[in-house]
């Protein structure tokens, strides 16, 4: 042990990897020691075998000025929205949400007041999802605000759903609708930026309540797993939608080892969404594939299940499981075909 | 919802409250929901039923310029830490630590090749516990590095030791021994302030070794639990020593309801601490009882059990459970009684 230890001369910077990546990277090593471990990195949560039921543990971060600004995000809503976009994870894979842990660091501008509308927040959310809120740490920080809550959830065993068993020719579909979150965002970030240049401005943002919600007060969809028990179906294979639609249908792809064709007529858009992306000149399908923060599950199902699904105005079916070897594709209202990345499909960089 | 919520008038300072303060206040209003949370805030674990046994949870926070400096902790020894602190909330509850998530927030200032270097110690305390790295999350922040590990552990439901079933006449006993990390801690500082001074300096740590092993490379009790074990004793009270000999002794009291008496010279310090201590012109006792970071045990026994510890140089017997009537007392080595308090005895403060 040593002051002096040498310091690396290697200097890669971690955008070169990017989130997945370095993710990949720092854990390609890992072995599984202990035989309750069930699933480790690489879901949407790790499985741990209780016995009768397995457990669902997942831990996310929410760091100030990368995840939220607290110039126009309430405390109150970030404290639920800590905690429901944990439940989401749990939901991914068909499960039920049932304590969380809280970790908090932050700078000593917080008073005890801030720092009780934020637990009203999550006191609120614990309130809605039936969870307990058993521990955590609090502490100081050099600057800002930092949230990291761990969820717990359990799941009967054969109900388990991983991102990894689509099927060829299972149907992939989505919940809820996509895109109202991120046009939420770029609404407060513009009455922010207008209010910085005038600060006797009243914000205007009448009319979009909506997307204001998706963005500050997301759920979790605890709703679609009870719908999909009742309906009793199990799908293949789940994932929530928190990075945008067309990162989640690449790893639905990847981890099944399958190929998904998705088609842009069929992406769930709310009229609210398409209005605000139009007076933002934004595509509103480049903001439900790309901008995330909607939390809506994506899974699929055996064709079997066409019938339950497709009169239901809270699922939509967006495309379906091909194999490996056809790619990731996204069909566009014209009919053409383009082959789907993280960031879209490769129209959006002409 | 609006932009415009009122901000909150009052602005109360979180150091009004002080940590453990604030953690009462924050979380004195929570009723549990779920039948299988056994225990929430409030021990060094939160406890859940996973039918056979329980599950054990812990949370802690590292945050950048609050818990470590980069400019004498090396990442992997960082790494190395930040489970091992965990690991040993489990120790405190008796159980034994199975899985970790870790969330990680860092500035761009971190390469691929630090990260590395904090992950081949994460990996390695892993590998020294027994413990499957799960889960996590990784996320940029705006300034600093800040680690959240959640560790989970199990035990056999009749062996959760918690904070709370210290009996009158119990023997109040020690692992290890105490002052040292706090002590390793102003070696790294004082030759950091000295290298800052002039760069061209050697740091002298010569015949150190111990304390800043114990600074920077803290150790879980894993082997006292072992030994426990092996005795066939279970402490009718245990928590870890995080923040110092008298803090903690001030937890199992409260929780107990009792009060526990420690005697100045049975407190355990090696002799490189007591070395040290001299040079730093600091009182070695008070570095045991108010320095922390010395991750050992405390813990309560009946007095049935004080042949099995009387010899053992891993335990000390450092004193005994009164009434709570009697309050908290420090026996000084000339035999006068101060009442103890977080930061040490009364005496210090003349």
């Amino acid at each position: 042990m040593s002051l002096l230890e040498e310091k690396s001369q290697n200097t890669t910077p971690i955008s070169q990897l990017g989130e997945f990546g370095l993710i990949d990277h720092l854990t390609k090593n890992i072995k599984l020691k202990n035989e309750n471990t069930i699933k480790g990195v690489g879901d949407d949560a790790a499985v741990i075998d209780m016995g009768d039921k397995y457990q669902l543990v997942s831990t996310d971060l929410l760091v100030e000025g990368v995840h939220f600004d607290l110039g126009y995000m309430p405390l109150k809503h970030l404290g639920y929205k800590s905690v429901a976009v944990n439940v989401s994870d749990i939901c991914a894979m068909n499960g039920v949400a049932k304590q969380i842990t809280v970790g908090l660091a932050m700078s000593n501008r917080f008073t005890i007041e801030a720092l009780d509308e934020l637990y009203a927040g999550i006191y609120l959310a614990c309130e809605h999802y039936g969870v307990d809120l058993v521990g955590g740490d609090t502490t100081s920080s050099t600057s800002g605000l930092m949230i990291s809550v761990t969820v717990l959830g359990e799941v009967e065993k054969e109900n388990v759903v991983y991102r990894s068993g689509a099927k060829i020719n299972d149907l992939v579909i989505c919940t809820g609708d996509l895109g109202a979150a991120y046009l939420g965002l770029q609404l407060l970030n513009r009455e922010k930026e207008m209010f910085n240049e005038n600060p006797t401005m009243q914000p205007d943002l009448t009319g979009n309540d909506y997307v204001l919600k998706r963005q500050l007060k997301p759920e979790a969809g605890v709703k679609y797993i009870t719908i999909l028990k009742d309906l009793d179906i199990i799908p293949t294979s789940m994932i929530d939608i928190s990075d945008g639609l067309s990162s989640e249908v690449l790893h639905l792809a990847k981890s099944s080892k399958v190929g998904i064709t998705i088609y842009e007529d069929k992406i769930p858009v709310d009229y609210t969404t398409m209005n605000l992306a139009n007076e933002f000149n934004m595509n509103p399908i480049v903001c439900a594939l790309s901008g995330g923060e909607d939390y809506e599950l994506l899974f699929t199902i055996s064709q079997v299940h066409y019938d339950k699904f497709k009169k239901d105005a809270d699922f939509t079916i967006v495309g379906y499981v091909t194999d490996a070897s056809e790619g990731n594709n996204f069909i566009a209202k014209d009919g053409t075909s383009h082959p789907l990345t993280a960031q879209g499909w490769d129209a959006m960089k002409k």
